[in-house]
């Protein structure tokens, strides 16, 4: 895994029909190849997810490790070992096939890009879909509260913080950020708006003071774009999907697969469903 | 009104029986004479009022202002003219003997203490009650969040901002602040919390910076006691029921009459009910 283009989803919107296609429609555009890019802003309304590929030896101590951390994690969809198919997120859904682009990681920091899994498909590979903030900055930006990157068409900035996340076998390491910056009234919206969202991170982990969880410099993200931050604005930080990835990297499994950043998979699950995972925990 | 000893509502909470007594009992016991105090602690998940009463020819102005400022002016009921009673509220519920205490102004900021109102009643008086900050601040301590002014023994801080209500007729003014400080991660939670509890205030309306609210001395509040600040504690700022306190003085009816802070009006409704008014602005 490239740690410096590492990213969970980026945010640039697209608007129009793209936001009304269907789910199913979506992934079929992409598993013909007629659709390359981003899923962001397609399919308003469903939810997106981030795809992690492991060999089964060790799904158990990633399942523990994404219901140990669900605010970074949460868990939307697993696969049985083997089976490109998870019947519970989408209709005539594969796995191989319907996402735009894929990391192939053998072992090593180093990961191919492919833009279908049958080539390095295996009998004792588990999908994991975990997911993503999309949710619930549509649902601020819908309810009429700017997010900063996403009217510079940038992406979020992401930060590795000193929260450790709760190890489970394996997988263990840093609780990764994303923040997004409001006037304090904004804030507290957004706080709000994406607590209803228990299966896009939910609320926020931490607001304000950006070293109190270890950031030294909010200017610098780990991952991503510069912030831009208007006078007055209090940065409010959500658990994000990067967290999982490097606990797959400090893992290093001898095969792992996951989603190329903003070329998500994308459900017929509705956004705002019902948490399929445990959230009580803060990380 | 004295506006150096004016209060919403105090925050010292009692344990043990208290907290279990009926509303109906604490108000028999009020009426009698039996209870003096504060209602602070009582009658734990049962909804407390402020108690805002003015001539019927400044009603309709009056609940105006309520609804157009929901924040501040949680308005949990409302009686007929000259009526002592709001049966919605309470079972053989007297507003002239249920709360231990009044504070009678006739046209000026000065003001007469009284237990009962048999001998100021008139004919015209409009009874109001507005929830108070009690019920969700009962909600933030039951989850573990510590309030700091509460675990001090001390008035809550609050302050006049330079954010106006939305006028109504003769009544207009400042909105005031309550302010509570948490760590971040527990301030997100008090967010949480409180916007659950619509007629206790709801959602915060700022944080972080006092002076962008126009409070110029976060340690020198305009009514209660001065806050007590962790390291790294972040300020978070509720409307407060001191707000409609100021717009009947600014108003100056030649007779108004409220509780005396801390004695409150117990009602029977629960804490968590739904909202009489409507809540949808900002202050």
């Amino acid at each position: 895994m490239n740690a410096s283009k590492s990213a969970s989803c980026s945010s640039r919107h697209v608007t129009g029909s793209a936001s009304m296609m269907s789910p199913l429609a979506l992934r079929h555009a992409i598993r013909s190849g007629q659709h390359r890019g981003t899923t962001t802003g397609y399919s308003s309304g469903y939810l997106q997810g981030n795809l992690a590929i492991i060999p089964a030896q060790h799904a158990h101590d990633f399942l523990a490790f994404c219901l140990k951390n669900p605010k970074s994690c949460p868990l939307i969809g697993m696969s049985e070992p083997g089976s490109p198919y998870i019947p519970e997120l989408g209709l005539d859904l594969d796995i191989r096939t319907d996402l735009a682009g894929y990391r192939v990681f053998r072992g090593s920091d180093d990961y191919q890009t492919v833009t279908d899994l049958y080539a390095v498909w295996r009998d004792d590979l588990v999908t994991f879909v975990l997911g993503c903030s999309f949710s619930f900055e549509a649902a601020i930006t819908s309810a009429g509260v700017p997010v900063r990157h996403i009217e510079a068409k940038r992406n979020v900035p992401m930060y590795v913080t000193n929260i450790a996340t709760t190890p489970a076998g394996v997988f263990h390491g840093p609780l990764v950020v994303s923040m997004r910056s409001f006037t304090p009234s904004d804030a507290i919206r957004a706080i709000l708006y994406s607590d209803r969202y228990r299966l896009a991170h939910g609320a926020p982990v931490h607001l304000g003071d950006p070293s109190a969880i270890g950031i030294a410099d909010i200017m610098t993200p780990d991952f991503g774009d510069a912030p831009i931050m208007a006078e007055g604005d209090i940065p409010v930080f959500w658990a994000c999907g990067v967290t999982p990835q490097m606990a797959i990297r400090n893992a290093r499994p001898d095969l792992a697969i996951t989603h190329e950043p903003g070329l998500m998979l994308v459900t017929d699950m509705l956004a705002e469903a019902a948490e399929f995972s445990v959230h009580t925990q803060a990380a």
